[in-house]
């Protein structure tokens, strides 16, 4: 049991719940008050001398000014769905596709210039003579085409309700005003925005901390016509939704050169960000990062002149506000508040440079949580919600320290669960407890360096796009999760880092992806001079750790363009007539802990029979070792996180980095972690499952034994303990 | 039970087993003796008034002349395994991946200019003057290269062991001298076997049929150095052994243009047949073709100047000889025997243009049979094994006629199997009756074409390379032994074919395989013709049917270039954070019968929703129609041969052709299947399960039902019957 202690707790305060606010304030130690979408703080709480935080979602909450100012709504490019000419000309409802609520075509003269018409056929354009668009019935008519091709009309659309409020209404089934988001890329909203933003810090005293619910421009988030198929792309990393023709134009002047409307449907693709971005659009990208970061912090300035603090949630509307792109500093925030589900998130959150991180925990105080299941309401277990959240957050706080935790809703919810209040309260003192270790001094890790090489390098540390179940689908996802509470230094680099060399300072790189994803690298794998710098620092003594396909690449007498390291490659279909080498499956290090589960994908072979296969399912290889040089390549076909396969990605980690095969600090039981504060002497140990689990950690002080409860944290001074016998 | 007849049956006779052979002659009413390898006909055996097949094999056999002319015998390009350079140079042992019982390098002038030396890391040849071939060690050295970056050599070598023997020799662990394979390129060759050939025919005034065992080239089967990899590579469709630097240097002459080692070793992964041919390699085959019809042909003439037949064993030195290319008729065979294990090979036989179209049942009277199962020894069960086999064959036999059967091997080894003895009389019986029904007139078919698509055409019908077991691992071999029964004409058809007109003559193009495959088409789907005739085809009232990743290929808006048609496409990555189509499950036509069994693979996707999904499997889609104009688009992920999947496919078709749903002359019971000869009002029904069954069939005459015998046949006048009350 942690000792009690106060702070670093902000509390969602709730306006007829002063008494119920205050307690609670009081019983979690909280030093701040917030209030959240749906509820307001009395004077009373606005009193009681805590802090205050007050949420302000920037660009929506302007109807008024809105409804005068339709041509400055946010807007993206839609592309309709291909249609086959069965004679010489066809016509297109624009959109028939799309949720008529949220989208409205913008055929103004600016925006038409950037609509255009391809030939999916033969993928050419159709030049603008070909087609004519009928305003009236909203059509695109074709003529003199080629029939039995496919076309599609691309064109933009002003976004008529702002999809965070759609989605909460639509789901909630409210009955209110559509709420719609204002574009700050024309000057008339940032003069209004600019009034509006030091309007309200003058009526706004008693706030400590103005909180931005992110800033100007949503994830991509295209809804369809047809409830069977509602949610057409959703992708929480893409700067789709921040086009506009003004944005266009001033891009064309800053560039010299045009984006089309194909740069950003892609034949109806769009541009996800899981497969590698091209140079126009990371020339938007950048384009976009300006303008936000420049428009961002006159409001940021505003804030500060009034004596308050600008805290960020990073969520919806983040997009153009980049945590790791080397200028997020020039916003001047002075905190990040992340809501997290997993443990890379606070990674994520902890590693910004900020003065101030705090993660937002899970489950929320709503009735329902993610997926429409029950939490505060018949049915709902919130206790056991927060446990299972906590241990995936718990252990990425021991290695790296995070400054505040908090929570978020309907305070009054929790009334009838007292366990609850009862957890959150242990929580916040084991929360503290462990910030406290941190200020001591840094845990002890590995001296092995692991580097995750993608195609977004440090630009998207840790996660690949927005939460784990928007992204399960991915290995790496799953890599990062169980990276976030391992005792080891962990970076994200790209290929340009490769050749500018990074690698100087790595032991480990993992690239773990399906081919041509983002995450695997695709056409980066072309440039040999990254192939040669890693071949020759595995030859010296690196480890290449690869995971589905990885430095996949077609063209090459290998699909793996690092087959030669990793002893194995991907057969794509040319050698299905070619002999597979025999093997003995043989783990003489031990690397695979009973429990592990990897599963076999790909058509996977031993390119000369050198590799030595450690685990096959079925007669799929699963993993294997392959010596190169003083170095090893490594593979696994896919990796999911479970805790017997965190254990096995830590095995993997410590035989690349010749760690002793006797290690201190590492329990001996995978349901179980520890991490080390030398500086106070001071080890915790976790329970990451539901059962009650002994677990023997090898110290300086010698071995300790320990029982922990299910889920349970033990944080004890080995300094003071006895050792029990070896 | 048939009854007895005689004629049409070639006996494997065996010297020192004179009465077994001319009693069994009598039994299974043989017109035809036959050897075998292994075996001698006896005087006794040759007077006894049957036809005489004798088997050669003209390539080898001639180890005294090929022992003076080594450097005669046939040659094949090899690559070495990818080596990667730590300096700027590197040395490569050039047979150190390869069998040396097999190979030896060709060094000769003559060869050496088609060496070639390649950095693998860029692709890129490496400069004669930057590497030198070391005879004494057998080494290629690399100077002046780019340390790592990894290399190759591909080199000429001689074929020293004959493929075949070689294999018999290994595996049975003979003790005798290796047989050689001389190349008839050479003019001294040609000169030798044509005198030899007059000879043989001289010395054998007994034979009436001279087998040929195929002709000059085997398939390519290139033999490793490390008993764990023996077979490196095993293509039966590869023209890989056809090469030698007298054959290339005439090619250059003849095409203007010359081969080099990579376009055959193509970075290690050779020019498999799976893979869709480039016009280089087609040139080579069209080359070769042209010389093994132009000395076949010779040798042919000298066995007809001898008032003999020539038949041809089409198998294992196969190559050059293509039975399905407009010219297999210029050679002059009288006939062609093939080994079948299937249904679709006595397909692939019936329709060549020859007069006898002979097939060789299994099991062999070895006493192994394939994989290495006892056959006719203790734990083997031949007459199982031959029902198995029987029931794929038969239900081909009763739609294509076959003129003869027979067996091959030892005789004496029946002897301890007399249900064997009676099983085979039974067949040849049966066999002989259903030759009969075929004189009589062609058995009823639906009035639905089937034309499967793929980069080959008609030049591989029915066969994709080899037997079923070397190429289970395609939907399309499943497909087509599913053909190969089913009451509907099939043609082959190449993209070619498509731009001519062919699909004038079809109702339904089915495409299946793997996305490149030659079978699926590859690179072919890049012409857009080709797909625009299809998609009017289709919307006049064609089916287009695609199975796994039909009409693949990257670099358009769908993967799927059909996907307009089929409704559905896979995603490869770019659509992964795209919405899903949700769908119900309808099969409104009954099309899965209870037991098929459709694996789902890929991501495949509702395009626009349109599409009906008929089965799914654990959320993929497993089959789905999609109206498109008059016709359909139909699309499974994959197909397996099973009775059950058989029905499966026929319903599909049903469909597409709009046949009506309550059938004539289709068994209410896919265990069994039927086929009903008009001229002579005889309906055979057959059992191809191992259980008894019932099975109606609703003819003409009304409805009648049958009860089958495991595995059994029956052969009625239904003119005569009196049918069932419905």
């Amino acid at each position: 049991m942690s000792k009690t202690t106060k702070g670093s707790f902000t509390l969602p305060g709730e306006s007829g719940y002063e008494a119920l606010t205050l307690e609670l304030a009081e019983r979690w130690g909280a030093d701040v008050i917030r209030d959240s979408d749906g509820t307001k703080l009395s004077d009373e709480i606005i009193n009681a001398g805590y802090g205050i935080y007050s949420t302000i979602c920037i660009i929506r909450d302007h109807n008024e000014w809105a409804s005068r100012n339709l041509d400055k709504l946010q807007q993206c490019f839609l592309i309709t769905n291909p249609k086959v000419a069965v004679q010489d000309y066809i016509s297109i409802y624009l959109m028939e596709d799309f949720f008529a609520e949220q989208f409205k075509v913008n055929d103004s003269k600016e925006a038409f210039k950037y609509w255009q018409v391809y030939d999916r056929t033969t993928g050419e354009e159709v030049p603008r003579e070909q087609w004519n668009y009928e305003r009236e019935s909203g059509n695109v008519v074709l003529t003199g085409i080629v029939p039995w091709h496919k076309y599609t009309v691309s064109f933009l659309a002003y976004r008529i309700w702002e999809e965070i409020s759609m989605y909460n209404h639509t789901t909630n089934h409210w009955d209110k005003e559509h709420l719609m988001q204002i574009d700050p890329i024309y000057t008339e909203t940032q003069t209004y925005l600019l009034d509006w933003m030091e309007k309200w810090c003058v009526q706004h005293p008693e706030t400590t901390v103005v909180r931005f619910t992110s800033l100007f421009y949503n994830f991509a988030w295209i809804w369809g016509s047809d409830e069977r198929n509602r949610h057409l792309f959703s992708d929480w990393g893409s700067y789709d939704f921040t086009v506009s023709s003004r944005a266009l134009d001033l891009f064309a002047q800053k560039y010299g050169y045009s984006l089309t409307a194909e740069d950003f449907v892609n034949g109806g693709k769009y541009r996800v960000s899981h497969v590698p971005a091209e140079k126009r659009k990371l020339d938007w990208m950048a384009f976009i990062n300006d303008f936000v970061i420049e428009f961002g912090k006159k409001l940021i300035d505003i804030v500060h002149r009034h004596d308050k603090l600008a805290y960020v949630f990073f969520d919806d509307s983040w997009v153009g506000m980049e945590p790791y792109n080397d200028r997020f500093e020039e916003f001047g925030f002075d905190g990040m508040i992340k809501c997290v589900f997993s443990g890379y998130e606070a990674r994520m959150c902890s590693e910004v440079k900020v003065d101030t991180h705090e993660i937002r925990l899970h489950p929320y105080l709503f009735p329902v949580g993610l997926g429409g299941l029950p939490t505060f309401k018949e049915g709902g277990d919130p206790t056991l919600d927060a446990k299972k959240y906590w241990i995936n957050i718990r252990r990425a706080l021991l290695r790296e320290s995070i400054d505040r935790i908090g929570l978020g809703g309907y305070l009054h919810l929790v009334e009838p669960y007292p366990d609850f209040v009862a957890y959150i309260e242990k929580i916040a003192n084991e929360f503290r407890e462990m910030k406290e270790l941190h200020q001591a001094g840094k845990p002890y890790e590995l001296k092995t360096k692991v580097a995750i090489l993608h195609s977004w390098g440090k630009l998207r540390s840790w996660t690949l796009s927005g939460h784990f179940h928007e992204t399960y689908m991915y290995d790496l996802i799953h890599i990062n999760e169980a990276l976030s509470g391992l005792p080891v230094d962990v970076q994200f680099i790209d290929f340009e880092d490769i050749r500018q060399g990074a690698l100087e300072h790595c032991d480990v790189v993992i690239n773990a992806g399906s081919a041509g994803s983002a995450w695997s690298g695709g056409e980066h794998w072309n440039d040999h001079t990254c192939v040669d710098i890693l071949t020759q620092w595995v030859y010296e003594g690196g480890t290449f750790i690869g995971v589905n396909q990885p430095s996949a690449v077609p063209g090459y007498d290998h699909f793996f363009r690092m087959a030669h390291v990793l002893g194995v490659d991907e057969d794509t279909g040319a050698r299905v007539v070619h002999g597979k080498w025999s093997y003995t499956v043989k783990d003489e290090h031990q690397l695979v802990p009973e429990g592990a589960t990897i599963k076999g994908k790909n058509n996977i072979y031993l390119t000369d029979g050198a590799a030595t296969v450690v685990n096959d399912q079925d007669g799929d290889i699963t993993l294997s070792t392959h010596d190169f040089g003083k170095g090893k390549g490594i593979y696994l076909p896919s990796f999911e996180f479970t805790w017997a396969n965190t254990r096995l990605l830590l095995n993997l980690i410590r035989l690349a980095g010749h760690e002793p095969s006797e290690p201190k600090y590492i329990s001996d039981n995978w349901y179980t972690e520890c991490a080390y504060y030398p500086e106070s002497k001071i080890l915790v140990v976790i329970n990451n499952s539901d059962q009650a689990q002994s677990t023997t950690v090898d110290t300086e002080y010698g071995r300790q034994t320990f029982t922990l409860e299910p889920y349970d944290t033990v944080i004890t001074n080995i300094g003071v303990m006895k050792s029990v016998k070896d």
